[in-house]
C-alpha cells in the first residue's frame, strides 16, 4: 500500500484514484485534495434522488473545473422501487428546519454508500485504480450509518476478500473527521470550485436553505466567516 | 441473532428471507432450504449478461413453484459499462471445454456479488426481513474471489456497520461447503425445481454444454447418477 505523496500536483502521477463525486460540497472538496496526488477519474451515481438532474449538472461542471476524461454515470434507480427513505420516495416529506441530532433521519437511503462504493470498486478494478476517494464525514454529518469510520474500515477488509489477490484498493475518507466549516476554509484553500456544488435536497432552481443539508452547509459558510456563492430562495 | 428452525415449513414463521435466485441450480436448492423456514421474498439481478432473458425467466418460474409473492427484479447495466468479464462484454469470449483450477476465469465480473448483496440488503432494512440467502459455493465453484466464506463473514460485518442500530440483517450460505453432487442431491431430497432452472453462460435455447457453468453442473449431476431434467445442444 503506498502512501500519498503531499509533493504530488497530480501531473507527477500516473496512479489513478476514482472520486465519487455527488455534486455537493463534501465530494468537490475531496475530489480537490485527491487532486493533489492521483489522476482523477470521476464516477456519479443517480438513485432516483429528488435532485437528480441538478446534481448530475454539478457532477460535469466539476470534471470540466478538473479537466477529468474518465467519467462514469450509474444508474441505480432499482433504490427508488425499494424506498424507505424521504430521498427517494415522494410520499415521505424531506423534514425542513432542523439537523437531527442522536438518530437517523428519514433522507437516510438504506445502505446506499454500499451500492456507490461497489460501483467504484468495480470501475477501479476494471482501469486499475487503487484509490476510492468519498466525501463522507462523521462530525457535522448526518448521522448515517454508513458514513462512519468503521464502515469505511469494514468495507476496506471487504474489497481485500472480494477482489482480485493482485488488487489493491483502498477507500480515502480525507474529509471524515472535518467539520463542515474546515470543509469550506479546506477547500478555498485548494481553490476548489465551490461555486459549481450543489447541496439541496429539495429543489433544482435555487437552494431552499431549510432541508438539513442546506443548513448543514449554510453553518460551515457561517462559521468560516464566507458567504456561499450559491443562490438561495 | 435468532438461530434457523429446524422444524419449520414456511407456514409457522413469519419471519422473511430475501432470497438471491439468479435462476440456476445452486440459487433453486438455497432457496428450497430457505423455504423449509422462513417466508421468501425473491430478488433477480440483471447486469447486462449474455443470457439476462432467459435466466429472468427462470427466476420468474422457480418464483410461480414456490407462491412467493415479494418479488424484485433490480437493474444494474451499469456494469455492462464498466465491462472486464466475458459474461458482460462480449469481446472477450466465454471458455469452453475447461473449469478454471486455482485461477480467477475470465468470466469473474469484479466485485459483482458486492452489488447484488448491497441492494438485497436494502430491500431487506425496507421490507423487514433478517435473512438473505445467497447460493455461493466454494468447492466445485468457479473460484471467484466473492464466493468465499471469508468474503461473506466480511460482508456480515459491513452490514452490522452500515444498517440502523435496530437492524438485523446476516447473509445465509447453505450449500457454500457442498459439492455439486450435494447440491443435485439436497435440490432432489427437498423437491425443488431443477427443471426450471437455467445455468449455461452461453446459449438461452438449449444449454452449450461445453461453458465452465454447464460443465461443473453437468459433472453434479453426473456424480449423483441422475439425469439433468435440462436439454443441450
Amino acid at each position: 500500500m503506498k502512501s500519498m505523496n503531499p509533493e504530488g500536483n497530480g501531473s507527477e502521477t500516473t496512479e489513478t484514484a476514482v472520486c465519487l463525486v455527488s455534486g455537493g460540497l463534501d465530494s468537490c472538496v475531496t475530489a480537490a485534495i485527491a487532486a493533489q496526488s492521483y489522476r482523477l477519474a470521476f464516477l456519479h451515481v443517480n438513485y432516483g434522488q429528488r435532485t437528480e438532474r441538478r446534481e448530475l449538472q454539478a457532477f460535469e461542471d466539476i470534471a470540466s473545473f478538473y479537466g477529468v476524461e474518465k467519467k462514469l454515470v450509474a444508474d441505480i434507480g432499482y433504490l427508488k422501487s425499494i424506498g424507505g427513505s424521504a430521498l427517494t420516495d415522494t410520499a415521505i416529506d424531506v423534514p425542513k428546519e432542523g439537523i437531527s441530532q442522536g438518530r437517523i433521519p428519514v433522507t437516510y437511503v438504506p445502505f446506499r454508500n454500499t451500492h456507490i462504493i461497489a460501483i467504484a470498486v468495480s470501475w477501479a478494478e476494471v482501469i486499475g485504480a487503487s484509490r476510492i476517494f468519498i466525501g463522507a464525514t462523521e462530525v457535522d454529518g448526518s448521522g448515517y450509518p454508513d458514513c462512519r469510520n468503521s464502515y469505511f474500515q469494514a468495507y476496506n477488509r471487504l474489497i481485500e476478500e472480494g477482489t482480485r489477490p493482485e488488487t489493491e484498493i483502498t477507500i480515502e475518507t480525507p474529509i471524515i473527521d472535518m467539520g463542515k466549516r474546515e470543509v469550506v476554509l479546506k477547500g478555498i484553500e485548494l481553490g476548489a470550485p465551490l461555486h459549481l456544488t450543489w447541496s439541496c435536497y429539495e429543489r433544482e432552481d435555487a437552494a431552499c436553505g431549510m432541508c438539513e443539508s442546506c443548513l448543514l452547509r449554510l453553518k460551515g459558510f457561517r462559521e468560516a466567516g464566507l458567504d456561499d456563492p450559491l443562490p438561495y430562495l
